[in-house]
C-alpha cells in the first residue's frame, strides 16, 4: 500500500486493453503542456489531422473526447437523440444493449433489431424494421460486436438507413485501425471509438467523428443536448479553431501524447496495411487454435479479424483456465461477457499484438494450461 | 505533423494544469493492465483508501471517475439533482456559473447566491437564501474559486445548509490537497476534484466522493440518473468490490498508475504539511510580487494559497506579457476568465510547484518581461 506500485508485464490479449506500442509508453512520460498552450493546440490539430486519416473522413468534427470509448457511446447518443424520438437499435451483443440503455435515458423510444450473439446484423431484419417504422430519426449499430466476436456489414447497413432518412451511428470501437472503415464512403453521421486494441495506445480516449449533416441536426435541436461535458456545440468551441478557440476542461496532455504517437505509427504503417495484417493474422490464429481442438464461434465471414470468440471446450473450467493463464504465462485472455458467459472464452489479437510471435506464444500457452 | 511530438519543458505557473512530478511522469510509462486484472483491482483498492486520506473521508464511495474534473463536476450534480428540483448555486466566479449550466440542462431549477468576483462566498448570502427556500434540495459551491482566486468557508457554509436539509456539494478541484479539506467534518455531501494541481499529477481523472447519505439519496431517487457513463449506481458496482465487480468502462490504467504514485507521494509529505507549504509559499509569493509592483485581487484571509489572481497593472497589455513569458522563460501563467478577462491574471503555485525555487523564478521572469 505504501509503494510504489509495479505491474505485471502482462500479455494483453483479451478483448481489450491490448498492449501499449513502447514508444507509446514513452510519449506518455514526457513533460505536461497547458491546455491552451499554442504547442498544445498544434498537437490537437495534428492529432484531428490523424484521426481524419483513420477513420478516412473529412469532417471537421473529428477529434478526441477525453475519456474512455463509453463515454464516446453516450456522447454520440446524447448529441442526436432528443427526448421522444424514435431510435432503432441493432442488438447482437453487450455493447448494443448498453446503446439502448442510454437512448432510454434520454428519454429516447427504442425499437430493437435483434440479432443472435454471435452473427451480424441481417440487413433483411434492418430493412423490415425501417419500413415499419420509417419515423425513426436515428439507427444506432455496432461494427465489431466486442461481446461476441461478430463483424456487421455497416456498409450495408448504412445504405439501407439512408433510404429512409435517418441518421447512422456506429460504434467502432473494436474495429478502428484494425478493420476497414470508410466514415465518408459509407455515410456514417457519427462515431466513436477507444483509444486502445487497434490504435496500440493507452485506454482513456474516445476518437469521434461527426458528419456535416449531423452537425447540423445537432445545431438545430430543439431540446438542448442534455450533457454539459458531452454537449457537442461546446466541445467544438474548444477544438475547431484556430484563434478562436474557448475553454472547455483540461485535457489530459499526456494522453494526447500518447495517443499522437500511436496514430503517427498506423500511419507509418499505413492504415491499408493494417487491416490486412489483422485479418492475415486472424486466419493463421484460428487456424493455430483449430489444431489444438478449439473452434471460433463465430462464422468466418462475420468473424471479427482482431476479436475471436472461442467455444469452450466441454468438461472445461473456463475461469480456472484464464487464471492459471494468468498466473502461469502473464497471458491475459477474455472471458465471455452477458449471454456469452461461460460459454466463450475471447482473444484479442490487435494492434501492437497482431504479430505471429503472439500467435505462437498464445496458442502454446493454451495448449498447456488446457493440456 | 509527421514526427513524433516532443514538448516544450515549460514551468506551468497557471491556474492548472501545474507541473507533474516526475516519479509521476515515470509510472505512467509502466506497461497497461486489464480493468479487470486482479492486480489492476487491487490498485484500484489502493487508489481509494489513498483518495480517502486526502479527502479526509471513510466515504465508501470514494474513487476516480475516467475523465477530467469537468466531468466530476456534471457527475455530482446529475446524480443529486433530479428535473424539477431546486438547487442553490453561490456563484462567485467561471465554475461555480458553470454548475448553474448543468443544474439547467438536467432541468433542475437554479436559485444563485451572487457573489461579487474574487470575493469569498458570504455566508449571511446563502443563509438568507435558504430561508426564502427552504425546499432546496440541494446547494452547491467551489470551495477553491479557479477563475477568481478566492477561497470560501466551506466549513461554514456546510453548516448552514445542514440546518435546512439540503444536500451539501463542494467543488474542490483547485483545493485537493493544497487547502485543509474535511469531507465527514464538514459533512460535504459530495465532492469532485482533479488529478492535477494539489495533487502534482497528469490532468484528466477526477477524484469523487459521496457521503452515505447522497448514496442513500441516489439510490431512493425517482428519476433514473440521467447519464449512464456517470450513473452511481453503475459505477459503484465497478468501484465497490471485491469480488464482485461488475464491468463499467475499461478504465485508464496508466492514468491510474500516476494518480497512485502521486497520492503515495503525498501521503509521505503528510497532507497536512502539504496545506502548510502552499500556505507559506502563497505567503513568500504575494511579499515578493508586491516587491515588484504587482498587488493581488483577492483580501489576504480570503485568498486560495495556490492560486493567486494579480491585478494587471496600468497601460500593460497582458496577452503580450504572457506570450514573451512563454517565449523567453518557457513559462505558463493564466489569463483572466470570465469578467476578469484582461483584469488579472493568475499564478498557480501547485503540488510539485509550491516551493522557493518557483517563486523566484516566476517574480524575476515576471520582472524582466513587465520591465
Amino acid at each position: 500500500m505504501n509503494k510504489s506500485f509495479t505491474p505485471y508485464n502482462r500479455i494483453l490479449m483479451g478483448p481489450g486493453p491490448s498492449n501499449v506500442h513502447p514508444q507509446v509508453l514513452k510519449a506518455l512520460s514526457k513533460p505536461a503542456l497547458g491546455h491552451l498552450d499554442p504547442q498544445f493546440i498544434e498537437l490537437m490539430d495534428e492529432i484531428k489531422s490523424l484521426l481524419k486519416y483513420t477513420f478516412k473522413t473529412e469532417n471537421e468534427a473529428t477529434f478526441v473526447l477525453s475519456g474512455p470509448g463509453s463515454l464516446g457511446m453516450e456522447a454520440c447518443l446524447v448529441n442526436l437523440v432528443q427526448s421522444g424520438d424514435k431510435v432503432i437499435v441493432c442488438v447482437g451483443g453487450y455493447f448494443a444493449n448498453r446503446m439502448t440503455q442510454i437512448v432510454e435515458k434520454i428519454g429516447g423510444h427504442v425499437v430493437v433489431v435483434k440479432e443472435t450473439w454471435g452473427r451480424a446484423i441481417d440487413p433483411q431484419k434492418l430493412e423490415d424494421t425501417l419500413k415499419q417504422n420509417p419515423d425513426a430519426k436515428v439507427v444506432a449499430f455496432v461494427h465489431a460486436e466486442t461481446s461476441t466476436g461478430a463483424l456487421s456489414n455497416i456498409k450495408t447497413l448504412a445504405e439501407i438507413v439512408h433510404k429512409f432518412g435517418a441518421l447512422v451511428i456506429a460504434d467502432t470501437v473494436t474495429s478502428l485501425g484494425a478493420v476497414e472503415i470508410q466514415i465518408d464512403k459509407w455515410q456514417i453521421d457519427a462515431s466513436y471509438s477507444c483509444s486502445q486494441k487497434g490504435l496500440s495506445c493507452v485506454a482513456g480516449m474516445s476518437p469521434i467523428t461527426f458528419s456535416p449533416r449531423a452537425i447540423d441536426y445537432i445545431k438545430n435541436r430543439k431540446i438542448p443536448v442534455q450533457s454539459w461535458f458531452n454537449d457537442l456545440n461546446l466541445l467544438l468551441s474548444y477544438w475547431n479553431g484556430p484563434g478562436k478557440r474557448a475553454y472547455h476542461h483540461t485535457a489530459p496532455s499526456n494522453q494526447f501524447y500518447g495517443l499522437h504517437e500511436a496514430l503517427l505509427l498506423l500511419k507509418e504503417e499505413g492504415i491499408e496495411n493494417s487491416w490486412r495484417r489483422h485479418k492475415e493474422n486472424s486466419v493463421k490464429l484460428v487456424s493455430r487454435l483449430k489444431d489444438i481442438g478449439l473452434e471460433p464461434l463465430v462464422p468466418e465471414n462475420e468473424r471479427i479479424p482482431n476479436l475471436l470468440t472461442i467455444k469452450i471446450p466441454d468438461g472445461v473450467d473456463e475461469a480456472k483456465i484464464r487464471m492459471e493463464l494468468l498466473k502461469k504465462h502473464n497471458l491475459e485472455i477474455g472471458a465471455g461477457l452477458g449471454e456469452l458467459a461461460g460459454k466463450v472464452w475471447r482473444i484479442g489479437l490487435m494492434g501492437y499484438n497482431s504479430n505471429e510471435k503472439m500467435i505462437e506464444f498464445c496458442v502454446n500457452s493454451l495448449k498447456d494450461v488446457i493440456g
